[in-house]
Parts: structure tokens; C-alpha cells; sequence
């Protein structure tokens, strides 16, 4: 089994046919057109075995998954997703691992009619390195650093139960190989993120700021208040949370899953209060859930406020346990 | 030392400035705009420690070769470079060998008026693995799948001068600690590789197929064959070697050397005969050394003239010692 193999096997699975591919996976670099009109959106993001994933994973899981977290940077920007490459790095060139990874791949980019366009294959430890690409209405594309004083911040679905399955494959549970259905939807929230594409793409006109939520609640507002130069207040009671997360852990547990844990691949966005109803309309056709938990202040920094409104410490020093 | 501050050190090197970058590094995506009338051309390279490198590779000359690979793949398409994004994998974030890594990948980038807009930083064992972009007049990129039966093969520069730097760097020379400036020459052409991109650029009108020899001459250029289902003739004596690798090496490992070993990242290209003296003329004013070594044939395969105009065998059993 040489590389030629894989490449073979990978050319299996690339995902949608598109007219705008004029030159896919076999030359020294693909050729693709960008519609007139439209800027270009580029995001890059590598998962490492053992750092990002457990190497028990399903090799399918780990194929949905590189592509998946692109995506949700994708669906950030608010972008209708492309192409994608995949830089492939193997110990050793397994075709069944590499057959079933590319299932994975290949099945979350048909849903997005995507294609896999190019990439590379080489020798070393299990490394994915996805670069996506979408495009957008020039001008049109979300960031983080639009943020303004006085707008509510929604975020999408429900919020922590990535980390409550991560928490659940790291505990030595004696019914780990028998999970329970709870277990095993914070489990799957882990292994098959759904990124906010559909989502991502109604806020382009809706939203100001958006952000995929990816290094955990608190830290991802952390980046839209400091790039937009302003603070974020939420309450810790507004915070959606699956009956899956309240029925696995203690309400303590919960809240620092919530507010620290990542890979949730939900998006959280500021929006002005007079287009909050709107929005909650749209998000309703598209199936998608979306919560008010806060308020763009002045002030700086992120600020949690418990159930009876009081600010929680939140200074560097505390709960540093999670970080 | 976290992700942010190696973050910090990369912004520090994105090489050009550029107007059509809308967000670069420091969203969940950057936004680049593509000129009207132009194709994208995308490729992804990646380069492993201990595999594409040796771990002891000064780390500017290992920032350096992943940019320049991947410059190489854009040249062989006849592409302009335009941005590049970085997916970079660390043991450790070190922040001194980050800064000297970057500063190689910069300087090559800053040639190339080339900028970094984005990446991943991530723990894990070396790798780093870089998508790069550049733009081509819609429907004039250069593929390997276009040579015609008749035309003339050339390749740029020299031929096997990287892999007589790898052979010297594996030798246990006692000398290796004090290198004579035959040996430093052959080093420097596989530490530093230089893509050729301005002659990509001008082959663009003349030449019928392109590639980028990276993988052995041998080798890439029996990707041309298969995939224009022709075949290949060259004259093994009409191969350009450079005066270091002839002082290096003996005829038979020079001759190997040019056959099978990679990383020249050189062109290799066929052209109908009637534009030969144009692309030369062409060339010279670009300082660009071209040397015709074959004919593309209708017999498939790569075929090897030894200096009597007798074929070599070159089966698939021959000269596996290099494979």
C-alpha cells in the first residue's frame, strides 16, 4: 500500500460533485472559481490524535469531525461551504482506517455540497489538518469584532454537552461500555459535531458579531469582547443546557461545563434588540433553537452574573481547575 | 506560554501586506477577495519531522521549505501566489523556535509579496502542514494532463542537487561538521528550495503540461505520462547537473541521484517544438536555465536513453534500491 493507494482510496470520497472545481485532486494544486460578487472565506483547523481525540475514536467520527470544525468557522463568517483540502498525516497506510475515516469525511460534505478538492498524504503520527473554504456576498462575511454597546447576545442550541461526553470518555465509569442514552447524546455531541451552517448563513443580515463556540463559552465571548473593544454580561441561568447534561451531572458541574468546556460548535452572536424578534423567526423555519444569555456593556471583560443577579468572581484566578 | 502568545509571535510574520486580505489572522476565518476573470488555485503540502526533515534542520530553513513547497505546486500550475495559510503542530510551545520558524517562512513569503492569513496552532508532535493560494487568468492554468504526443520535454535549473544534499547530511562523513562549498550548495538547494514561480508565470502561454519535480524526475514525470496517456523518452546524458553534485558524487550515484531522487523542485514541462526558441529567449530574460531531456512519445511509460540511444530498463523491478 503505497501513497498512490491512499490517494486512490481518498479520490472515493470527495464528497459533491461541483461545476466549480475545473481542476480537482490529481494535479500538482486544484483550480476552482469563485463567483463574481463574492469574497473568498478561508479557515484552517487540525485535529491531533491523543490531544484532540481519543484514539479509540471511530475513524469515522474522526474524518466528520475535521471537517465539521471547519465548517463551524465556515458558518461563523456566515459562508456557504465550498471546497475543503485534507492534509492526511498516517503512522502507517492502513486502507480500512483511511476507507473509513473518508466515510465519515465524505458524508458530512455531501450534506453541505462540499467537495474535497486536494490535500496531501504523509508518514508520521495520526494528524487531519482541513482547510475549508466558502464563499460569501462581497462585503457580507460575520466577525467577532463587530460587537456593539447595548445589543443582547443569543447563542445557538444548547451549550456544554461536548464536554460533558469528553467528561464521560475521560471518567473510568464501570458502565462506560454500556452507556446509557443520555451518555451516549452528549457522547455523539462530541464525535459528530453539527456545525450552524444553515444557521451561520441567516444571521449574515441579522447579527453584528458572531463566533463558533469551540474554546468554551466563556473564552469564545472573551474574543468578541476584545476584538470589538467592549464587555459581555450573561446570566448563568440563561444558559441552554440539554436534559442529556442536567440528567449526567450536578448542577455545579453543569455550570462549569457550560461556561468552560468547548467543542460545542454552537454559534454565539450579538445582535441589536429590535432585530432579536426577526431573527427568532428565522432561526424557528431553520429548526434551529437559539437562547438569549446577554447583554454587550461597556465594560470589559466577561462578566457571569448568578441567579440572583449578582456578578460572579471571574478573574483569572477563579476556576482556573478547568482551564 | 499559551496559544495566544505563539499566536502573537505569527502575526508578527505575515509576511506582505495586501489590500485584497478583508480579515486576515484573528477571526474564525479570513476573507480574501479574488480578481474578476481569475481562477483560484489551491494546494496543500505538508512537511513532517524526521520524515520530510531532520529534526536537527535549522527551524527558518524548515519555515522556509513548507512555504517553498508549496510555492512549487502554484509555479507548476503557472499561478501568481497570493496567501497562504499555516497549520502548525508543536511539541511545546517554544517560543524561540517558533520566532526563528517564522522568520524563514516570512522571508520567503515577503519575496513573494505572499501573506499568511491564517492557521491553527496545535500540540502534538512537529508537523507543519500549509495551504496556499494563488490566482491564474480564468481557464490558463498549466495541468500535467495536457502534453501531445511529439512535443519536447525541458526542465528548468538543475537536477538532483537536493537529493545529493540529503545524501551528504545522511552520510556518516567525518567532514559532515565542516562541509567544503560543493556539499554547502547541495544543502542549501534541499534546506531552501526556490520555487520557480516567475517561470511558471511565463510558461503559462508557451507550455502544454507542467509539473514540479518533487518527488523524483522519474517519478513526476511519469505523472505527466499517465495522466496525458502518452509516454515519455529522455536522455539520461541530457539531464542539467550541477558542477557541485558532479564534484560530490560518482557518475553512476549522480545519474541515480537525477533520476529518483526528489525535492528539486524544479519544473519539468512539454512544449511544441515550433515555441522552443520563444520560451528559451523567454527564459533567459527571467535568468532561468532551461534544458531539453526528452520527447513525449506515443508508448506509455517513461523510457531512458543511455548516451548510445539504447533504453535502459527501467521496469519496476529495476533500481528498486532507491524506491
Amino acid at each position: 500500500m503505497s501513497e498512490f493507494d491512499l490517494i486512490d482510496i481518498i479520490r472515493r470520497h470527495v464528497g459533491a460533485a461541483r461545476s466549480d472545481v475545473r481542476t480537482g485532486i490529481g494535479d500538482d494544486a486544484a483550480v476552482v472559481s469563485v463567483p463574481p460578487d463574492h469574497e473568498l472565506v478561508i479557515c484552517t483547523d487540525t485535529l491531533v490524535a491523543g490531544v484532540h481525540f481519543p484514539d479509540s475514536t471511530d475513524p469515522a467520527d474522526i474524518g466528520w469531525k475535521a471537517l465539521a470544525v471547519n465548517l463551524s468557522d465556515l458558518a461563523a463568517m456566515g459562508a456557504l461551504p465550498a471546497w475543503a483540502t485534507l492534509a492526511l498525516t498516517l503512522p502507517e497506510p492502513d486502507a480500512r482506517f483511511v476507507e473509513r475515516l473518508m466515510q465519515g469525511f465524505a458524508q458530512l460534505a455531501n450534506e453541505h455540497q462540499m467537495a474535497l478538492i486536494g490535500g496531501d498524504t504523509t508518514r508520521g503520527p495520526l494528524t487531519l489538518s482541513v482547510t475549508a473554504h466558502g464563499i460569501v456576498s462581497t462585503g457580507q462575511a460575520l466577525r467577532r469584532s463587530d460587537a456593539k454597546h447595548g445589543e443582547v447576545v443569543f447563542v445557538t442550541g444548547t451549550i456544554g454537552d461536548a464536554a460533558g461526553g469528553l467528561r464521560i470518555l475521560q471518567s473510568a465509569n464501570p458502565n462506560a461500555g454500556n452507556p446509557g442514552p443520555d451518555e451516549q447524546v452528549l457522547v455523539a455531541r462530541l464525535n459528530r459535531p453539527q456545525a450552524r451552517v444553515a444557521a451561520g448563513i441567516a444571521l449574515r443580515d441579522l447579527a453584528s458579531a458572531c463566533i463558533d463556540i469551540s474554546d468554551g463559552l466563556l473564552a469564545d465571548l472573551g474574543h468578541v469582547a476584545t476584538s470589538s473593544k467592549l464587555g459581555i454580561e450573561i446570566g448563568e441561568d440563561c444558559l441552554p443546557m440539554s436534559s442529556a447534561l442536567q440528567n449526567c451531572f450536578d448542577a455545579e458541574t453543569c455550570r462549569d461545563l457550560q461556561l468552560f468546556g468547548g467543542d460545542d460548535y454552537e454559534l454565539a452572536f450579538t445582535i441589536a434588540e429590535a432585530r432579536a424578534d426577526s431573527m427568532r423567526a428565522t432561526m424557528e423555519k431553520l429548526g434551529c433553537r437559539v437562547s438569549r444569555i446577554g447583554r454587550v456593556i461597556e465594560e470589559p471583560g466577561i462578566h457571569v452574573l448568578d441567579r440572583d443577579g449578582r456578578r460572579r468572581e471571574t478573574s483569572s484566578k477563579g476556576w482556573d481547575h478547568f482551564r
